[in-house]
């Protein structure tokens, strides 16, 4: 039986990603395929390995992007610096930190779980008096921009506070990265990773990774076999030493648009479109307040290209979003896993981070949503 | 400091892959982005582990793909089939059928490697005598399409050979998937995996991989914990159950080409294009013995689609491989890993395997190649 080809309809991505990507990144994907062997390529991932490490702000270790998703590049890092029976401490304020604690435990990690209620940050505080109370923790991780929340993880103060520690900085960055302010070297992250179709606005399939020059040590002094598509002492062999000893196919596509979306990050600035996303977000989340939504995230922990709106009580939330996709070709999330509350969750990310984007997504959240019946009254948080 | 974009060159990519995707495939991946949790894109991930299905030649089990390379779809099935502990007998004839023994004891398999010489195929009696010595053998693998030599293994046999037994068959598909004759249902291969870039002609970057009912039920009773990633219970959830359960996000645009691979994989048919891989590489390979090349590859177990020719004494096989690179535009292959013998690996596969593109690889052999000296002597092997 023959099939039609996928006609797939035009969506503007306003969820928690992907992001439509620049159409200069999709450009780049129909660039000459090359194999994965041949000389010119080989210098296009040695450049990539540079970019990269420009955009992580990490000028040592190794900074690369692994042939898979996002959730393989959380769990690459688990499972190259955890062995069996670490103690590992998680900051939990949503999904993704939930995420870490299972996989670590598929690694054998003992981990002591600190977690607060979805829409809080999880305080440094407790995170410290976990790593007193258990100095030989081998690790401490937390989200950076928690995608199911909205919520961002004060982590320059927690990297500093931990300065002098033996245990490493893990760090989701999934939702972060030339999103908001990361410095991966300066502030001391020893392991970050994120994922191409965010805040990068290339298409999904590749999890950028950084790696600082003590993580890489703890790798090669490990005991315990690591999985073979995770090992960076392989991948480095690749990525960095010439000649390249072969790991795996790379896909060579995939990589020409990460390369131009890094490519243009760097040339717009980090610092510009840092700037960029906040003041997208900070729109989008005004107006929204305005119209006497209750935004989930307290407000001193608001990720700008992350909102996770509440449903007010008596609307559909996901005939809600059926609708701004069907009518208006606009995605939205929803919550994420059965414990997360009545959300939706509108993402500002990469080429749509601007305010142009915002108020579009607001003229059909208008026109398909009622605003709560208490904004007139309180007018909102 | 800014960078210019990425300007590869045009190549006709005759090594072991990737080979030139069809250009149809190549316009699929510029079709419309759309969310992973799209409800059009869950239609178009249930309608491809369908098409995945038929090109596996399986109708019940589980026919997906990963969001990960052919070495992961490798590691995969060896995390997801193995228990620590547990005896698994492998099939060695090549740099990968290695790499199947290097990842298994990573896992904690006890490996029992049946090894033959590069170039020849491992005897199915040597395997099936080992299994009649290790009755508890929880797995038997092998590389079905060698892509190190050249080599086919008599798969249809061992797998006939195997009904009864408690051992599953391991088979690596990588090179093989509508190249070769393959029929993984009704010969009884209970995981087999390959990938987007050699005879489906897609961009790398996807593992079509392919779980027989009761390697299903194995992977659901084990007790060891597996990586989150390979995880084939949650994906399942995700790719097969309605309404999906989310696991991670897929390269949307990466399975829009495959979606298109697949299709025109089976619109041609199945039995219309490994007859066209047959054609082409036997034709390759008449007229390099012709021209008094001698091939690696025993001629009984010899590929059409991926063929090893011996480096003539006194030739450097390096600058060969670059002259046909830098001055014709061609692409192929050397020797694999510090084992392998002095060889050039060429592909003609998927798009690419066409006695038209043979003759356009023999023309630039022939300006660059000097003719083996035996070859007026002797006329070749």
């Amino acid at each position: 039986m023959t099939r039609p080809p996928l006609s797939p309809p035009t969506r503007l991505l306003c969820g928690p990603g992907p992001s439509n990507p620049d159409p200069r990144v999709l450009a780049a994907q129909q660039r000459p395929i090359v194999g994965h062997l041949d000389p010119t390529f080989h210098d296009a991932l040695l450049e990539l390995a540079e970019l990269l490490g420009e955009v992580w702000r990490r000028p040592d270790g190794m900074s690369i992007a692994l042939s898979a998703t996002g959730t393989s590049g959380m769990e690459a890092g688990l499972a190259a610096l955890i062995e069996p029976g670490d103690e590992v401490i998680v900051g939990v304020c949503g999904f993704f930190g939930a995420r870490i604690v299972e996989i670590a435990r598929r690694y054998g990690a003992e981990v002591i779980e600190v977690s607060v209620p979805f829409g809080q940050a999880v305080p440094n505080e407790r995170l410290l008096a976990e790593l007193g109370r258990h100095p030989g923790a081998r690790l401490v991780a937390v989200v950076h921009a928690e995608t199911s929340t909205g919520v961002a993880h004060p982590l320059a103060e927690l990297a500093a506070a931990m300065a002098g520690s033996d245990a490493l900085l893990f760090a989701d960055c999934v939702t972060s990265l030339s999103g908001i302010p990361l410095e991966a070297g300066g502030w001391g992250v020893d392991y970050g990773y994120s994922c191409s179709q965010k805040c990068l606005g290339a298409p999904p399939g590749l999890s950028p990774v950084s790696l600082s020059p003590r993580a890489l040590d703890r790798i090669a002094a490990r005991r315990a076999p690591m999985p073979y598509s995770f090992d960076f002492e392989l991948l480095r062999r690749y990525w960095i030493d010439r000649p390249a000893t072969y790991h795996h196919t790379v896909p060579v596509l995939a990589y020409y648009a990460l390369h131009e979306a890094v490519r243009l990050a760097l040339e717009e600035g980090l610092e510009t479109r840092w700037a960029r996303h906040a003041e997208a977000g900070a729109h989008l989340q005004h107006e929204l307040r305005e119209r006497g939504f209750e935004l989930l995230a307290e407000p001193e922990h608001q990720l700008p290209q992350l909102t996770a709106v509440c449903v007010p009580d008596g609307v559909d939330g996901k005939a809600v979003q059926a609708e701004l996709l069907d009518r208006h070709g606009i995605e939205v999330g929803g919550g994420l896993g059965p414990s997360a509350p009545p959300i939706w969750r509108l993402g500002l990310m990469g080429y749509n981070a601007t305010v142009e984007t915002a108020d579009r997504l607001l003229e059909a959240f208008d026109a398909v949503v009622a605003r709560p019946r208490s904004a007139s009254l309180s007018g909102g948080r």
